[in-house]
C-alpha cells in the first residue's frame, strides 16, 4: 500500500515544541511535508499576504522530512504548499499545529490553527487543527499523541464530509487520563477584552490587547464542556459563513 | 428622539474613499465615530494583534467627526472602540468599509471589512460591512449611497437577528441602474492561486500570492449571481463555524 502524504503547518512557527511533536506522530502513518510559518502567526484568523512578498525556504529542522519555512500566515502555508510546493502532489490529510493554547469555542475565528486547517477544506483536502489548552513554550504534549494518531488514522481511512474541518482540543496535561472523545459545536463564548495602557519611553502611548474568556453557554454538548471534563473535543468546522435561518427572516421582514 | 450612535471601521485604511464614502452617508443618520486602522488591513481576516502592541491616536481627517486611527488589524479596531473609546456607549450601529473591492462569496473569510462587522456581531451590535466590487483607489461609489442608507436604516429599525453581521456587496459603477436588493446565501467558490515567482536585487528568491476567482456555484439564490446581475447582494454572516450536518455523521462512523 502507498504511504498516505499528509501536509504539516501551524501559527506558533516552525521552531516550536507542538509542531515536532504533530510531525513525530505523523509520520508514524505516512510520508511528512511540512509548510509551516518561520515565526510565530498566532491570532492571524484568516489573514493572507496580499501587499507583500512572501519568502519560502527549504530547511533540516526536522532532519530527513522535507520541510519549509515561509514568511506569511498559516493560510499563505496551505496555498504555496498546494499551489508552488507539492504542485500536482495532493496531500491526503493536512494537520496543523499543536498549537501551544486552546482554539475552542469563538477563539476558531482569531486561529491560525484552525485557518490552515480551513484553507485546506476551501480546497477540498480532509483537515484537523489540533491544540493544546496548554500555552507555555515548553507544554507536556505527550498524552495527546496516541489520541491524534488515533484521530487522524480514522480521517484517513474514512474521510471527511467535504468543506469539512476538524478542530480538535486536548485539555493540559493532568493527573487524570483523558476520558475519550467528544463530537462537539462551537460554544457559545467570547474574549471580554482589556486594555492595558502604556506609556513608552518617548511619552507616546501604546495598547496591549488583554482578557479574559467568558463562557455563556450552559448546554453539555459544547467545546468548552468537554475540555472542562477532560475530554478530547472535536468541533466539525465549515466556511459557509451565511446564517441559512436568516435569510427568511430577512425577507420576510424587509421590505425591499 | 436621541440620535443614534454608529461606529464606522474599514480594513482599506482611514483615508481611502470608501471610508469617506461611508461616514458621509452614516452622518445623514447619526452620530458618527469612527475607529479605523491608520494604514492598509486588506486580507487580514479575522486576525487580531496579540503579539506586538497597538497605538491609537486622535485625528481630525473628518472634520467634526470624532475619529481615531490605530495601528491594528479591523478586528482590534473593533476593540478598542468598545472597550476604551466607547467605554459605556454602546454604538447602534457598527458599520465597515465601503470596501475597495468585492468581499463576496469565500472572500468573507479573508476580508477585513467583514472581520470588523463579525467582530460587533460577537459583540451583540447590529453590524454591516458595505464592499463595492471595484477595486481602484478612485473607485466611484456615488450610486451606493441610496442603498447604503436604506439599508443601515432598515437594520436602525428593525435591528438584527443575534450574531447576525450582514455582508452587503454593490455591483461596480455601471451604466444601467441597480436592480434592487437580494438576501443570499454565500456562493460555493474559491481563488486559484498562482505564485508569482521572483529575485530580488541580492538574488533571493521571493514570492507574490496572485490568482483568479472560480465560481463553482449555478444557483441563483447566492452572492456572485446577484452582483453579476446587476443587485446588490446582502449575506446574513454568523461566527458558529459549527458544521452541525457533520456531528451526526461523526458520532455515526466513528468508533469512540
Amino acid at each position: 500500500m502507498k504511504k498516505p502524504l499528509i501536509l504539516v503547518s501551524n501559527d506558533d512557527g516552525i521552531s516550536s515544541k507542538g509542531i515536532r511533536t504533530l510531525v513525530e506522530v505523523m509520520k508514524e502513518l505516512g510520508e511528512v511535508i511540512v509548510v509551516a510559518p518561520d515565526g510565530p502567526q498566532s491570532g492571524m484568523g484568516h489573514a493572507i499576504t496580499i501587499g507583500n512578498t512572501l519568502r519560502l525556504e527549504e530547511t533540516d529542522i526536522f532532519g530527513d522530512v522535507t520541510a519549509y519555512e515561509c514568511s506569511g500566515t498559516p493560510a499563505d502555508c496551505v496555498k504555496i504548499a498546494k499551489h508552488f510546493v507539492l504542485r500536482d502532489r495532493r496531500p491526503d490529510l493536512v494537520v496543523s499545529g499543536i498549537n501551544h493554547g486552546s482554539n475552542t469555542s469563538i477563539s476558531v475565528l482569531y486561529s491560525g490553527t484552525m485557518s490552515a486547517a480551513i484553507e485546506a477544506a476551501i480546497e477540498g483536502m480532509p483537515a484537523i487543527g489540533f491544540s493544546l489548552c496548554d500555552y507555555s513554550s515548553d507544554a507536556d504534549f505527550n498524552h495527546t499523541r496516541e489520541h491524534i494518531k488515533k484521530i487522524a488514522e480514522t480521517v484517513l481511512k474514512k474521510g471527511l464530509a467535504k468543506g469539512v474541518a476538524l478542530n480538535v482540543n486536548f485539555p493540559a496535561k493532568q493527573k487524570e487520563k483523558i476520558k475519550g472523545i467528544k463530537i462537539c459545536r462551537q460554544a457559545r463564548a467570547k474574549w471580554q477584552e482589556e486594555f492595558d495602557q502604556r506609556y513608552d519611553p518617548r511619552g507616546r502611548r501604546y495598547f496591549w490587547l488583554a482578557g479574559n474568556f467568558v463562557n455563556f453557554d450552559k448546554g453539555e454538548d459544547n467545546d468548552e464542556w468537554s475540555i472542562a471534563n477532560n475530554y478530547v473535543s472535536v468541533v466539525p468546522c465549515q466556511f459557509d459563513l451565511t446564517a441559512h435561518h436568516a435569510i427568511s427572516l430577512l425577507n420576510d421582514e424587509w421590505e425591499i
